[in-house]
């Protein structure tokens, strides 16, 4: 597999469909394709926009080289083959910046080009908003019901090998501390973490049996007392105390990644407590999702490790966001089957908030209208410019702008909306397509 | 990113627990790490065991080049840097071939080598073989629910983008006919097709409204009357109609997008047939599952489009596969606390059927022992020989070879096996562990 470009990472259809539009004037026709989501995972009250930035990097190297030229060569036409040896995206691109919540009917992504080379992009751009804002949602639920305490990112085990460390990136956006996945680190700078698995401590059993503090001696010895001890490979009790046993009351941490956790962990601080370890932090792991976040609360819970259900989405592994056609030539246009229905041409959207912050509605207005106003509220416009004649423009958000923007967006949500029960959007969408 | 390596898709931890052995004759004692999953993902009848092909390929890019290595030695100490520097796996590896059906337990990976050898191989092994068997396990249940009819896999827009590639190739293995994804014919071999989005017909419209007539023409012009038009953009009525006007009754195939599918196919069927579009074929695509296919079993339909659920594994994501040290210098070892115990010692298995083929049980016995027997019953050793001395074995089964596979172990499942409805493992698994 080729990395150095992304030319194939698409279907089968677009290429023909370029085919099919090249052969006529409608191919170079200025479009406007958006993208949205008809509605959110089930029950969600928002979603969060990530991958915006991956995308712009990815878009660099959607180029035809001639490996890709022979490939697609197989079935597409010479004049077609041509196009695409020449294809570089030369048009406009506004869209919600990463970080930024939306809601069902955002236009996240407009963007402004011919035909051909609109339609070509579709699978690309989809495949990476629909992952990355998935999990960055899912994240984002995680990190608001762990109220301050800090969530390690460890599901890289669990998901596609790629799609681990975009994972990682979007939980990161999302306010997750630290992630467990190394190419993340390297490649986007995601602090990374980690603690010990069970093997390790496995690992020294003898003729005699199990050693546990041999493994914790080793652990320290190459890591340090600031460093986490996994306690739970037998006894936890025994666990813990061999831990302070062998590394002193300056222990860094403990983690427990099995059996109820709640329980354990009062149970865990009492006996650290009790051993002078008060400073040694507990960091519990072993499917938890949001809902188990919550319900450790109460609990003296220092860290969450969090795997499975934060890179599969909790239960929404993708978003559902679709590319649509919505303008050519300055017309409309829409679908207009049964179920499915769009409403045509562009758009552009303005949140509107109270004195307070507190958002109310969003609002979508067509492109060549005035933006709406609304009496006593703060309207602010959500997309911006990411690309203008094919090249990313200069200063775009970095993935702390991003991450500092959800953090401040959350907090502008009504108070149901940080919610973690089922129910409607946290704002309703109005339109205003006069 | 650098896809020439894969050694940063790993977690921190693995890193730094082969930091801390290598500090101890530990690091280098003869271990056997093995690939189970303790339980099938609610109700399912049986796992299909995919991405160990994958698996290999990626095994020999797993180095540690000087960018690498910079970016690890900021947590590590140099003995460790230079140890990972000449790192090569140099181990054996025995498992489940592509395409074999496994049960909670079953051994699908063993691996031999030394501790620190194997530990920095768990991240990757599991990512690939918990995603890749996660497609290939819906996408086996849809293809027995499809009961003969070619289903296409057009979900890569649903999911991360190489995670795309590698879910057509496990959707491929899993007996779907095509896929949508342009990397995956290519880097594969899968075979790719695909129709048109609505996109295409909506970018004929004018100054006086819709064409469809005029995108009928073009994409018959550019693939000719064997391709398959897309009519339910407006009307699906009239839009067969234009099909058949503008392709006469030669035309491939018509897709249906969305409505109720079942009336929908019923209707276009006997209209295509009243137009003496007699052999024309009729797609439907739109939120399919297995359930959704089995359903419209009765109905007209002669291919179907999938996308989402096969890409996201059909409510199932992940498959839950973990990686465990069971044996350490012969002995046996195993994590033993609450909840989460495993079967120590390094296990092989076989697989019984009753001379019909029909499979009654997984029995699993110790690697140490002889096969246990099993009285008027074949017995199928499970594993194969997949690594030797750290190079991939000579002839391994090829994609084509597992999905033949496949294929026949599907027929050997018990008749309520290949029901779509909640149950048991379709077969019990019995241990031998004297």
């Amino acid at each position: 597999m080729t990395i150095d470009n992304t030319a194939l990472l698409t279907d089968q259809y677009e290429l023909t469909m370029v085919s099919a539009a090249l052969r006529h004037p409608m191919a170079h026709r200025p479009c406007v394709f958006e993208v949205f989501a008809r509605r959110l995972p089930d029950g969600r009250r928002y979603g969060v926009v990530a991958g915006t930035g991956r995308l712009i990097d990815e878009l660099a190297r959607f180029r035809f080289g001639e490996e890709e030229l022979a490939s697609v060569s197989r079935f597409l036409d010479d004049d077609t083959v041509r196009w695409l040896r020449d294809y570089r995206f030369t048009g406009d691109i506004d869209g919600y910046r990463e970080g930024e919540l939306y809601f069902p009917g955002s236009p996240i992504l407009s963007v402004r080009t011919t035909f051909a080379e609109g339609v070509l992009l579709e699978t690309l751009i989809l495949s990476i908003l629909n992952h990355d804002s998935a999990i960055a949602s899912a994240a984002a639920r995680m990190v608001s019901a762990a109220a301050g305490r800090p969530i390690i990112e460890m599901g890289s085990r669990r998901t596609h090998e790629r799609a681990a460390v975009a994972s990682a990136r979007a939980a990161y956006l999302a306010g997750v501390a630290a992630t467990s996945n190394l190419e993340a680190a390297r490649t986007y700078g995601v602090p990374s973490a980690g603690t010990a698995a069970h093997a390790f401590t496995l690992g020294f059993t003898g003729p005699d049996g199990p050693d546990e503090k041999a493994a914790f001696a080793a652990q320290i010895e190459a890591l340090a007392i600031g460093t986490t001890l996994l306690v739970d490979t037998y006894d936890i009790t025994q666990g813990v105390r061999n831990a302070i046993d062998v590394a002193g009351t300056g222990l860094g941490g403990v983690r427990i990644d099995s059996g109820d956790l709640g329980v354990l962990a009062r149970q865990v601080r009492d006996q650290l407590d009790s051993l002078g370890a008060t400073d040694t932090k507990i960091v519990v792991s072993g499917d938890l999702d949001e809902y188990a976040i919550a319900s450790l609360r109460a609990e003296p819970v220092d860290t969450y490790g969090v795997g499975t259900s934060l890179v599969t989405g909790s239960g929404a592994p993708t978003a559902g966001m679709i590319y649509k056609l919505v303008e050519v030539d300055g017309l409309p246009v829409a679908k207009r089957a049964s179920h499915k229905e769009s409403k045509g041409g562009a758009k552009r959207a303005v949140r509107a908030a109270r004195a307070s912050g507190t958002i109310v509605e969003e609002i979508l207005y067509r492109t060549v209208d005035d933006p709406p106003s609304s009496d006593g509220l703060t309207l602010r416009p959500l997309q911006i410019p990411l690309v203008r004649g094919g090249d990313p423009v200069d200063g775009l958000p970095t993935l702390e702008n991003g991450r500092t923007h959800l953090a401040d967006a959350l907090v502008s949500l009504p108070w149901e909306g940080l919610g973690l029960s089922h129910g409607d959007p946290a704002v309703p969408t109005r339109y205003v397509l006069g």
